[in-house]
């Protein structure tokens, strides 16, 4: 394993700290969240009971089908799974009412991700809660070149933000499609530059099994062979094929990460009325099944290995069937699906800053806030998607990843709630002066002055006639001018040279040894 | 009182609803929210009584001053408070802890405030949610005129264009200042107004005494005396001066609406560090403490007298001083003023869609949606600034207005959670094919397709390739072009012609009797 030193998040941040450039707010500063508000729970235990029966009903009536992949239907049926043979690659699995259940136990409820600089290490479950980027968009859009095809340079360049925000706490996995690397070689960038580029933990690959081993494999080179046997140092994010598939890519990916005692997240990717119930009543009972399921499948393979819950609910246009992001029946669905998971013991993935606006846009921060608040209020500890999310999820976008991040900063503050001592309740503030007295210059206000509130980097608080004076500049120009800023300045993190020979020599031969495949 | 007819409510959208318009959703139209899901409490006892027990210090150490209104000062005195004549128009007061609790025992936990059109009656108070428009913004705002005074065609158009929309409830009350009409003549124009575009409940003024008493004596008018007498059919909403301070026309004005039986809402309007503690936990006991004072001017003046309990926490930059509004603090500080509120039993105005940008951007509706967000989950009853509010409330802006009406739109399915039941799970949608095999065309879907989600006015759900095809528009212009469409399809809900000259000829009377004032 490289040597990291916690002093390396210096180069993240505290310099500009320091002469108090907007957007700074080292009290606010950490590794992880910790929250200290507790959980929006808003259904009873009998409705909380009803969609349980249905998912354990989803799973012994209906099954689960499995695809391509013969030996993880053989660990269900030696497990007690009742398994019928469909034809020579499908199997339907049907599994008793709380056997899914009793294999969950063995999943542990928090688990440590580890960063190549420890300081970065996040705790995944419990009370914690962990920013990621969004993940998986074809395209990247800004302001001046408008939508394209992502590259690697983007892939790098949003790497490069992320580290540079105090605000997440994750790189994240495919902060863009590198679409000008062949697709079988992606993954050997993506994963470099998570490693190079940022010091905090990551996603690996899950496209293929191949690719997951290679993910895991280089983790080994950055960590130590024994250090990776031990910890869990990266997790893979696979997503159920709905309604109540899992295909053998995802299932052979879902063991390779288990296998090396690696993490993964258990995603059902649910537009209501496309591949789930149009009610969110059935989509979360699908869900709870599906994620279910998918995390026993890493038990199976490995029972303690990390796993993570999780649920993408959706909704459509009832106009035109298109998907819908960041609306209020997901949000809602979000909650309850918090509650869930909190039943099962689990770390939850859940909803994130969705939209389905092209641009960063008040419709872009009315459904991101609509669908961030109800992540942040169901309790999920890994939140994919904190920043970015444009176009439905097809489009990265730079601006609104930074209206993202700021937004995440101003989060860490309302995670801490309403602080109530006696110092914060402040009466001796009020009594000072008494009544219609400003209290601008009372100790108490001096002594809280800089750690009240959080300080913006992007929001504009000015007077009119000076935001007039100054040229009228949207929120929007404000994110390209400062991504722009950020880039400029960007240092990579320190890191051993002979690591980094080894990581490029691997990724190097890794290439060598195939030709390239664009599909 | 004129006879309204439920059938005059056709006039607001029904017809659109037929023809299948964008932003129609007949299913959700209701006169008022009843809340479908529990009140979001994140503090605990110990935390709860600590504020409730500083409230009681500031109240009964520190007191309130009450300025040029010896009488209300008197019924103080008499009810066993303890006064201090500081000079000829200034008296400190002091209560004993509980003594103000005592008095608000009398005070309604849920009341009906009567609109001319009895279908648009609004319960205030205990689970009920009520939307109004934003309130008393100078200034108003639209893309292609930029930032004016508003004017009483500008009001007017507030009026309409609320009326027009079935996701508020109540007209509101000074929707912008009509600053081409005499100071002490406007609010004749502007109780005209809500009482003749808008047939839904609204509020009077409370700029004088005298003013307060025209209001009620206008609704004698529109209801008949004895049935102003009997019922709540307008409320005003009092602004203390905060730090602990209540004016001479507030306190009177309070009185005006109490004496004869109507409505009035009691608000700190709290910039923390400016006129309260910096810290939220203090500003929060001073909230409560001087709106349980205010709201027990009204018990005195008339027990039983119809009150609301309020807040307006808001938040400054640490750079410049300047208000901020939108903020994660406030936000989670009006999470607990709603459970200190419901403690107290009385009905809560609290938070709205509130911002400090100049433009109908991504920042006005991130920041709109913390605070909006706050004020749906802390339980508060009537929500005014529910739309239009920019420039941090210097400015109604026409864009906004129109966003966050589509906004409110959306919030009545998020009150109404996450139904379960037999149908909304789903399971026979589920087996009804079966695993891999989508549900469009499932009964479940189809029987449940109109009703399932939200169908916004104004969002922009369709693919990148169309939204480029069609101009690149962003949710700003849109709005732009719905409140231009709304505005051209007003039709003003029918009044008895009788009652109307009655209320123009107590318009023109009052106008003549007096000779302009321009502040």
């Amino acid at each position: 394993m490289s040597e990291p030193s916690t002093g390396r998040r210096r180069s993240r941040g505290k310099r500009e700290a320091r002469d108090g450039a907007p957007g700074q707010n080292p009290h606010l500063e950490r590794p992880y969240i910790k929250r200290g508000i507790p959980t929006y729970d808003i259904l009873g235990e009998d409705a909380l009971q009803q969609i349980e029966a249905t998912a354990d009903r989803i799973m012994a009536e209906i099954g689960i089908e499995f695809r391509d992949d013969s030996d993880t239907v053989e660990m269900f049926r030696k497990a007690g799974g009742e398994v019928t043979q469909l034809d020579d690659t499908r199997w339907n699995t049907k599994f008793a009412p709380g056997m899914i259940r009793e294999i969950l136990k063995t999943a542990p409820a928090v688990f440590t991700q580890h960063a190549r600089n420890p300081a970065n290490n996040v705790e995944v479950g419990g009370d914690n809660v962990i920013f990621a980027p969004s993940y998986g968009s074809p395209f990247v859009m800004d302001l001046d070149k408008g939508r394209r095809y992502g590259t690697l340079e983007d892939f790098q360049n949003f790497v490069k933000l992320g580290q540079m925000s105090p605000w997440l706490h994750h790189s994240g996995g495919t902060v863009c499609e590198p679409t000008d690397v062949p697709v079988n070689k992606r993954h050997l960038d993506m994963v470099y530059a998570h490693m190079r580029y940022s010091d905090r933990p990551f996603l690996g690959s899950v496209t293929a099994p191949e690719r997951a081993a290679d993910s895991v494999e280089m983790c080994r080179v950055l960590f130590g062979a024994d250090f990776v046997d031990q910890n869990c140092v990266i997790m893979g994010n696979f997503n159920t094929t709905s309604p109540l598939v899992m295909d053998g890519i995802t299932t052979q990916g879902i063991r390779e990460y288990a296998k090396a005692g690696q993490g993964s997240i258990h995603l059902p990717f649910l537009l209501g009325g496309a591949v789930s119930p149009l009610t969110m009543a059935g989509s979360i009972a699908q869900c709870l099944a599906e994620s279910m399921v998918s995390c026993a499948v890493a038990q199976l393979e490995r029972p303690g290995a990390p796993v993570v819950l999780a649920s993408f609910l959706s909704s459509m246009s009832l106009r035109s069937g298109s998907p819908t992001f960041g609306t209020a029946e997901p949000a809602v669905g979000s909650l309850v699906y918090g509650q869930l998971a909190r039943r099962l013991n689990l770390p939850l993935r859940c909803a994130g800053n969705f939209s389905t606006s092209k641009l960063p846009d008040a419709q872009a921060m009315q459904q991101a806030m609509m669908s961030m608040m109800s992540a942040v209020q169901c309790g999920a500890n890994y939140l994919l998607h904190s920043a970015g999310f444009l176009d439905g999820l097809l489009s990265m976008s730079y601006e609104k990843f930074m209206l993202d991040l700021d937004l995440c900063g101003a989060l860490h503050s309302y995670y801490d709630g309403v602080v109530v001592t006696e110092d914060t309740l402040g009466f001796d503030a009020l009594a000072e002066k008494g009544p219609g007295e400003h209290l601008f210059a009372t100790a108490h206000t001096l002594r809280h002055y800089k750690t009240a509130y959080y300080d913006s980097a992007l929001d504009d608080n000015q007077p009119w006639e000076t935001w007039d004076e100054q040229g009228e500049i949207d929120m929007a120009t404000r994110a390209n001018t400062r991504w722009k800023a950020q880039l400029a300045a960007y240092e990579a993190p320190g890191m051993d040279p002979a690591t980094d020979e080894a990581l490029k020599d691997f990724v190097a031969r890794k290439k060598a040894s195939m030709d390239d495949a664009w599909y």
